[in-house]
């Protein structure tokens, strides 16, 4: 069953314009990941190789192709985190790194903190000699075509993202029994200079405990922070619930309890995984015993050897 | 049993010529929220009341008072949560205002979003005509004098911090059974520009579910998020447990997984309430049925009438 990786690119409605390149990226994320892990590498080395490539793919909502902030900007949250050890780093409002996921692993790795926040994140970032990118080679014609559209008074930003693309995340579990997640994001459309969301609070965007197993969220990051979604789930699995079962209650509760909308990838310790959404679609992929399973709509579930082209 | 108020002034170790005035700031800041609860204010009036107390309070780490970071600076964490909502508000690496509790609070109650950082905090701030107040007037000279003794390449910040003084924060029930939780702090001595800590992150520095009850946090940060305190003490209750031993199994749990002590203080939507700690001390007080009850030592329990002055 070992090792194993799973991604996801977001929960919501992916244009048909747009489900292609989305479910490319996932499946080339996991395979990125996948590899990392059939070399020996650590299910830590394994998501955030897989949220890198993801980070760095204009097609999803973090890194480059990040949603702008009512000012037009990039700010960018991501959390990665060791079910080893409990340790996690991560960054929020960050600017101008392409790969928050790896800034947030070097607070885990570097510090004696977790997170850390804005103009703190970017000095630390420099005393690393994280590479500074300018603002725009962030910015896709997509991303700003949203945001002047959701300048207008009437505008329903939070729908509208709903109704696109989201979040990207990963979990793994390694040759050893290690789980870890990983998720990045640029946010809510249209969001307020500073605005922070779930990804990099731990227990919301994600949460990793080798006695439990790991997990990355996805949604409406206001929701998943009420129902601190990841660290419930991992309850229900503690409780005896496989990873599906488990997934599937977290984002029932939280359907029913605050009327949202979400999804994750989930895994458990000896290799059973998930990758469940309560949204219309969430673009996935997971790789397992050389083989790649990835979908897009609720249901699908299409499998294939992992070196076979799409 | 309602209403009820619970209020800690962080976990720790108290220094003999601290200790009296750490007692009376609880006390005093658990009668204005219990006043709040008597007129018929809501339990978030009541713990924010409170909690705006210990802030204004150069006796704790929050508002004025607040530990200084590697740079001599001021900047801090705080978050809300409304259990009849699940709504809560925080801010981090906040400088510059006062009351950071009522900043978080108006995150909650005036935006669409949960969290504010830095500047866009400050600039959110400035828009609400939140007053800004100069750094100086934030900072004690015992405050100082500890930054300067933890800049040495030697210095241990956190066992120093563990021996001193803490994080502050309020739980309460109101009349119509309506939980909340409060939680305020100057963070981490000598900590780096930009760090947050468990306090503005949800599940970790506090929780709120009237279907649940309470929690405020305090300690260790960067272990009080390995753990999600609060929400896991949460957890325990809905399987049953009272608060008290909720409380215990968390703390116990802290000190195994990640060798951590710390400190909370929690309540059930029915008013049974309690303030537990691993920690050799946290000062905490609490006020039901027209009664104070306050403790700075484990196993102190003092109890007179709420208008007998200390």
């Amino acid at each position: 069953m070992l090792p194993v990786v799973v991604v996801h690119g977001g929960a919501g409605h992916i244009p048909k314009e747009r489900a292609e390149k989305s479910m490319e990226g996932v499946c080339s994320a996991v395979r990125a990941g996948y590899a990392v892990l059939k070399r020996g590498g650590s299910s830590m080395d394994a998501v955030v190789e897989a949220v890198t490539q993801l980070e760095n793919n204009p097609a999803f909502n973090a890194g480059c192709g990040s949603v702008l902030n009512v000012k037009g900007e990039v700010e960018m949250d991501a959390i990665v985190m060791d079910g080893k050890t409990l340790g996690s780093g991560a960054v929020s409002a960050v600017r101008n790194i392409a790969n928050p996921v790896c800034l947030a692993r070097l607070v885990m790795d570097k510090t004696s903190h977790t997170c850390l926040t804005a103009e703190g994140a970017s000095k630390f970032a420099r005393s690393m000699g994280v590479a500074e990118v300018p603002m725009e080679s962030l910015i896709t014609e997509y991303a700003r075509m949203r945001w002047r559209k959701n300048l207008a008074a009437d505008a329903k930003p939070v729908e509208c993202q709903m109704g696109k693309m989201g979040t990207v995340g990963a979990v793994a579990v390694d040759s050893e029994g290690n789980v870890a997640c990983a998720t990045s994001t640029g946010g809510m459309l249209n969001k307020m200079e500073g605005r922070v969301g779930d990804t990099p609070c731990i227990g919301s965007g994600g949460y990793a405990d080798n006695q439990m197993g790991a997990v990355s969220t996805t949604g409406h990051g206001e929701a998943i922070m009420k129902v601190t979604l990841a660290r419930l789930i991992l309850f229900h699995m503690e409780q005896g619930h496989s990873p599906e079962a488990a997934s599937d209650l977290g984002l029932a509760y939280m359907k029913s309890r605050v009327e949202a909308l979400g999804g994750v990838v989930t895994v458990d310790p000896q290799g059973h995984w998930a990758a469940r959404f309560s949204s219309k679609q969430m673009s996935w992929a997971a790789a397992q015993k050389d083989m790649l399973h990835y979908g897009l709509y609720g249901g699908e579930h299409f499998t294939q050897s992992i070196d076979e082209p799409l």
